[in-house]
């Protein structure tokens, strides 16, 4: 047997392109393979390039590489300086768009430039040592946290908004049906932001769960509706220390995941009095923390 | 209700420690709630801290902080200082031990201090920039491989190891009977390395997959095994960039992951020869690229 897929074209009607990221893959089941076509999660590296300072001292920086999916790259790159305490609100983005040259078929671009308005302080070291960390601002958690705490300028109103356990039952069907498709497929992570009834007002997909994350908090800021305090965030992964981070720097009370929690991540729910919710499928969920917030 | 959980015993013996991890946590199921004890995965940052240069003239510096599950974090360290192209052999390494203070009951430390040799060239510099650039190397997919193309010092041998289907069908059980049951929760991601017949050789876990395969390989370069010309690593989640770059520095010829691969792990295993192998369950698996190793 000597397989060598290859991009081919599944099938399509002549002419039709093929979606990003399709493939032919030989599917084995026990002993026996065939070639079938194959959808895959798209993941390209992102730019984050920032301009920023007085008129006449503008500079330009590099902030981050990211590896994501593309598709709402400027919500993204906003969202991602909002997480890193660069932006607060709205009023501090000029612009964000998408530039360099077109990498594919579809006219995505792998750079997005950031104006920031003159007023913001901007330091660039400080952040590029910050995402050099990981996210991480010292080499124990409690450091970490405190160092969380001066960024975050919001905090989940006490015991607001409170949400029905159904309600929360019912958020991982919603959120699966609002994926189209091909994003089913098992290689994309998904981020849901809802209201204390259920309504879904929005979703974001990303090969990384914090680009997801960064996507829908940036849409936010975007629109001005920042900070999210009557606003649940469902995860279709884990909940990180990462997330969690996201979740309070946007004031968002109550982070629900589709999986397990970390030990960090409980910390961060627990300081900055958040509900954090794990393993929330088939009808079930477990309450970590800020279980006030939710009504049986 | 105000459910507030709390680190509890969980029931355990008087005297008898809870393991790391432990909390108690209301489990919710349709509408009524229990307390229950879990088990969480453990999530803490890992200061990663380099001393090199000459004998007058030694240098130290943080290269990074990574969030990690302790443990097996020498190697960690170590593995990750290859995969960015600092190290190339054990002879490399004079020491590598955790250091700084007890952050646990379990004396797990949060710093790794690595000590290289003095004819190691290093350029912090260096590589900040491409730790901060989360791996990639550039803002397009050509120009990351072209980068790890100059840093892969290896190549896996044409056409061998040759892999029978059915070794394939068993690798996720062996893989999950070689976890410890409290890491089979659901927080933990794994990565175990396979002779060529099915033998597992080694298997690490962590809350991040990267992680989890750093360990392994640095444990592998620590015992002078590289390259890993001869092996089959799987991984327990999706196969993204970042995973196929580091199997692919370290010589590794078959890369399987549980889950789905990105449309650049695919890109990475082509142009470095390496078997991607996606959806390794339930006795089926998907070829992505390099079938001529995998035998019916």
């Amino acid at each position: 047997m000597t397989p060598a897929p290859e991009r081919l074209t599944l099938g399509l009607p002549a002419g039709r392109r093929p979606p990003a990221g399709a493939v032919e893959v030989f599917r084995v089941v026990g002993n026996a393979a065939t070639v079938r076509g194959d959808i895959l999660a798209v993941e390209e590296p992102l730019e984050i390039c920032v301009v920023a300072g007085p008129p006449d001292a503008r500079v330009r920086r590099t902030l981050s590489v990211t590896m994501r999916t593309p598709g709402h790259d400027a919500e993204l790159a906003v969202g991602f300086l909002y997480s890193e305490g660069v932006i607060r609100s709205a009023a501090d983005v000029t612009r964000a768009e998408p530039c360099g040259p077109e990498i594919g078929p579809d006219g995505a671009r792998n750079v997005v430039r950031v104006e920031l308005a003159p007023h913001v302080a901007f330091d660039p070291g400080k952040v590029e040592r910050h995402v050099a960390t990981t996210s991480a601002c010292g080499v124990c958690g409690k450091t970490s946290l405190d160092a969380l705490e001066a960024a975050c300028r919001v905090r989940p109103p006490v015991g607001l908004p409170v949400i029905p356990a159904a309600v929360i039952h019912s958020l991982p069907g919603r959120l699966r049906d609002a994926q189209p498709a091909f994003e089913r497929t098992g290689g994309l992570h998904a981020a849901g932001l809802f209201a204390p009834d259920g309504t879904l007002l929005a979703v974001r997909e990303d090969v990384g769960r914090h680009n997801a994350v960064d996507k829908l908090i940036g849409a936010e800021l975007l629109a001005g509706r920042l900070p999210l305090s009557d606003r649940v965030l469902l995860v279709s992964g884990r909940a990180s220390f990462e997330l969690a981070q996201k979740a309070a720097a946007a004031g968002v009370p109550v982070l629900a995941a589709v999986g397990a929690p970390s030990t960090l991540a409980v910390d961060v729910a627990r300081r900055f009095g958040l509900t954090l919710l794990g393993f929330v499928r088939d009808g079930r969920f477990n309450i970590y923390t800020g279980g006030e917030r939710v009504t049986l």
